[in-house]
């Protein structure tokens, strides 16, 4: 590898096509650190679907730009053997990682975690930054953390939005005029579901929200424990909706803490 | 790439664990042409697990050794980025690579044909050798062939089975001794199925085989036609049987031509 760092680091790790987003995690690893390194690796053990894999969009010139005025130090796009010079110790992301975001994609969270546990360990970070909009993802990370009991901070970073409210996301470019509107229900839904005094009249604003959105194929609508990704009773201190669902065939997910009724929480 | 060919060429890609049954394969490239390429590449994108991609046996100098005594004149052990520079094209296997073996393995033949074509482009062989066990991923690639006209003769090779008649593949080495006597089944099986006057009493034969192997888990057992993959019926004349199924969590698969009392076929 011809990464030569100054430590402590801390690094984002992303697959490129980088937005805003992506800009706001790299601003904020430079709160935490002088060098920022900025990993590009699009990893195809963590796609179900080669077709996923073949077509995720791919914009290295524009990302290094975009990341090092971000102020990344170094933009990293490692080879798939620098990842992989062997058999990888792939990483089981267990019953967390086969619900919701992964029911449909099997192997996905243990691909994801395969690589970010690489990345980790090649970089040694001290700390890394990931955004708050792929929820299930970050706990698994913070999980695998915790289980190896590694020496990094995982640092999560609130969802940027478009004006209208949409999660950012390399997937909206793909949406036109209207369906990018139409978009902008699922944060109206998750404001919707918070707006309220309890967890019933949560679940049932989320419900109404998510079918005010026209043309919106869900795959779920549920709020969940944060802090264990069961789902939300009563008694739960850090509930928070989650959504998914397709707009002509373009995937899109976001959450929102409830911060309204729900106790406590967010800063878990 | 660093492949100084001399054309003609006969490829032999695997997923290198070289047994017998590639030195087969192996001989009968050398038959077609003084230079025989070997490709050994693990392809990720057509393991849908990310544990299965980890977990497939490697054994590399041993497979150069074998490769070399059975008449390969290259060995071509590609990195990732030399089979994938850019987004691969991915080659839809449609309709055929979703049932039987496509099943359970959503994207792997997808994956399979994405890699054999870029194995294709990169080697233009004259001929490439391919096993008649794994006999939907043998049709495919000649599907793949006539689709896009490639000047390419796709070679199949028997069947090369262990004394008991189980046949070979590098999976077999995980089975216990009893095991593999039990899996020489799927073969008496088989048998049975061809030992018999007309489909009708082949299916029952075939079940009645299957039944008759201890702790065998069935995926599919059925008689096909050779030509098209469609199920059987009495005017097949390609018909062949082909069986899929665990035993102690290895999955294992064969087929057999029924060329009893199946009209013809088999050179197809």
């Amino acid at each position: 590898m011809d990464l030569e760092l100054n430590h402590p680091v801390a690094l984002v790790p992303t697959m490129g096509a980088l937005h805003a987003g992506h800009a706001s995690l790299i601003e904020l690893a430079k709160k935490h650190s002088e060098e920022v390194v900025v990993s590009i690796f699009v990893n195809p053990l963590q796609f179900e679907n080669p077709n996923d894999f073949s077509n995720y969009p791919k914009s290295v010139s524009a990302d290094i730009e975009l990341a090092k005025a971000s102020g990344a130090t170094k933009i990293w796009v490692p080879t798939f053997e620098e990842i992989y010079p062997g058999d990888p110790e792939i990483i089981a992301s267990g019953e967390i990682g086969n619900i919701f975001e992964g029911v449909h994609r099997f192997g996905h969270f243990d691909g994801m975690l395969t690589v970010v546990k690489r990345l980790f360990d090649l970089v040694q970070p001290k700390c890394a930054v990931f955004g708050e909009k792929d929820f299930q993802q970050l706990f698994l990370i913070k999980k695998m953390v915790a289980q190896f009991n590694l020496p990094i901070e995982v640092i999560s970073a609130p969802t940027i939005r478009e004006a209208s409210g949409l999660a950012m996301s390399s997937r909206n470019q793909k949406l036109s005029v209207s369906e990018r509107d139409n978009a902008a229900g699922i944060y109206k839904a998750l404001n919707l579901a918070n707006s309220t005094p309890d967890l019933a009249t949560a679940r049932s604003q989320l419900t109404k929200g998510i079918l005010a959105i026209p043309n919106f194929l869900l795959d779920y609508a549920e709020i969940i424990d944060g802090d264990n990704f069961s789902i939300a009773n009563d008694s739960t201190s850090n509930s928070r909706a989650i959504i998914a669902g397709w707009i002509n065939g373009i995937r899109l997910i976001d959450n929102m803490v409830m911060s309204n009724w729900s106790n406590l929480g967010n800063s878990k």
